[in-house]
């Protein structure tokens, strides 16, 4: 399966370098194509979602990460709408608030897992707390693998007690994110879009992808994957994500419960 | 100091048999005069809080378990009323609720973890995931072990992130349960104590005892240690306790902030 190529489960030789943002290992060959792919594919998602809501015993967590503008909304919105909202949930992590300053950095996280039967979707995550805090120096580089073991072991628990874990990275390169700002500064309906601050995050571009390329190699576990998804393309950024769903949710051994096999002899009168 | 003898902080030679429910190694000699240290330490308490809240920095967690009948209630009413209320929390764990099972068994642990400058009291707490469910076999001895692990990480976690975590195991003896389940049965003021449930949960005394040690030996760090304290005698427990807390609190290092040291120049007109 193409996807494969974009799965990390150990740091060790991992080079985000090896990675390019334009690769599409995943296309059918033309963006029309890419589309009623996410189309058909979304389909086989929806089945398989209502077969985890149906279960209510395991759970199904993503989390999403990327620079700014690598596509994070536009995921949520492409591919997730295949699912019915009453299992699917997605949380959107802000700068933390004085309520959530007041505990540890995974607290807010852990409050937001998925429940039996749930779907939920980090937009954005605890992948923060090693990202943006180690670029602008908040916390140092002890600090840093400290919290790089502290995830791997939450990751771990919530795996352990029934959570199936992806994590993606949303990957475009330098120009995309120039082109997709000039487009929201050109953009009247992209203005709401445009915040001065991803031009100032902007400056930090190597420092995120070494802050990236770190917490990534630091992280992936064949229990907690990572997959590195090409997205200078948004219609291959869709399928990509789509494809890698599907392969997780059929790993998931998804089947409706039959509690009372018996169940067609009740007469409703 | 005569807590001492009470901290675990490494399992490998703990056996609760070394432990002796009726020993008094922090009392004064008498009932009145263990009343009055608990009335005296409740001062020096009061204080050290009041530096806690003001820091609104540091997080002192303390664990209460033990047996049905072993003092928890008793304990959080007697010396934990010392502190004001605006900075103290008690939680009570009873049996899961459908949501909390919902989610894996730390989830409801976390969100109730202390805030900055926040004391907070577990009453019961996440090691009844590795007692009840271990002595009635809802769980295998793999996954208790996976469990200790799980708690260790998360324990470890807490602390790291600021957190100073206690944990007290309010050890009475058999015979003593009996003694109290019997003054609940013959006190109509104590009748609404009563759960027929504590009778059953009796028969298992051996096994809660096995249960309790290898939750004690498998997560004790110097950390977040243990403090096997003697509870036959209620105002012993309640010296010993007090001792902890005091000992406990000085080791954080607790002050009263100035940020603005120039504010006496203030005038308020």
């Amino acid at each position: 399966m193409s996807i494969d190529s974009l799965r990390i489960t150990a740091g060790k030789h991992f080079q985000l370098k090896d990675f390019d943002p334009a690769a599409k290992p995943c296309t059918t060959g033309s963006k029309a194509g890419d589309k009623e792919r996410v189309d058909a594919l979304s389909i086989e998602l929806d089945l398989l979602q209502d077969k985890l809501y149906a279960m209510r015993s395991k759970r199904l967590l993503i989390v999403l990460q990327g620079m700014d503008t690598s596509g994070k909304d536009g995921t949520v919105r492409g591919v997730f709408r295949a699912f019915d909202p009453l299992g699917v949930r997605a949380v959107s992590f802000k700068a933390p608030t004085a309520n959530e300053l007041a505990r540890d950095y995974l607290w807010r996280v852990h409050l937001q897992v998925p429940a039996a039967g749930e779907i939920v979707i980090f937009n954005r995550s605890h992948y923060e707390d090693v990202l943006i805090t180690r670029v602008h120096g908040w916390i140092d580089a002890d600090e840093c693998t400290r919290r790089y073991r502290q995830i791997r072991a939450f990751e771990e628990h919530l795996v352990e007690n029934g959570t199936t874990l992806v994590k993606c990275f949303l990957h475009i390169s330098k120009d995309e994110q120039k082109k997709r700002l000039e487009e929201r500064l050109a953009d009247p309906l992209k203005h709401w879009k445009f915040d001065p601050k991803d031009l100032e995050e902007r400056q930090y571009w190597d420092a995120y992808a070494e802050a990236y390329e770190q917490a990534i190699a630091a992280t992936a576990t064949p229990e907690a994957p990572w997959y590195v998804t090409p997205a200078d393309s948004k219609s291959h950024r869709n399928v990509a994500i789509a494809d890698i769903l599907l392969h997780t949710m059929t790993a998931m051994k998804l089947a409706y419960p039959d509690p009372l096999a018996g169940l067609a002899d009740i007469k409703v009168t």
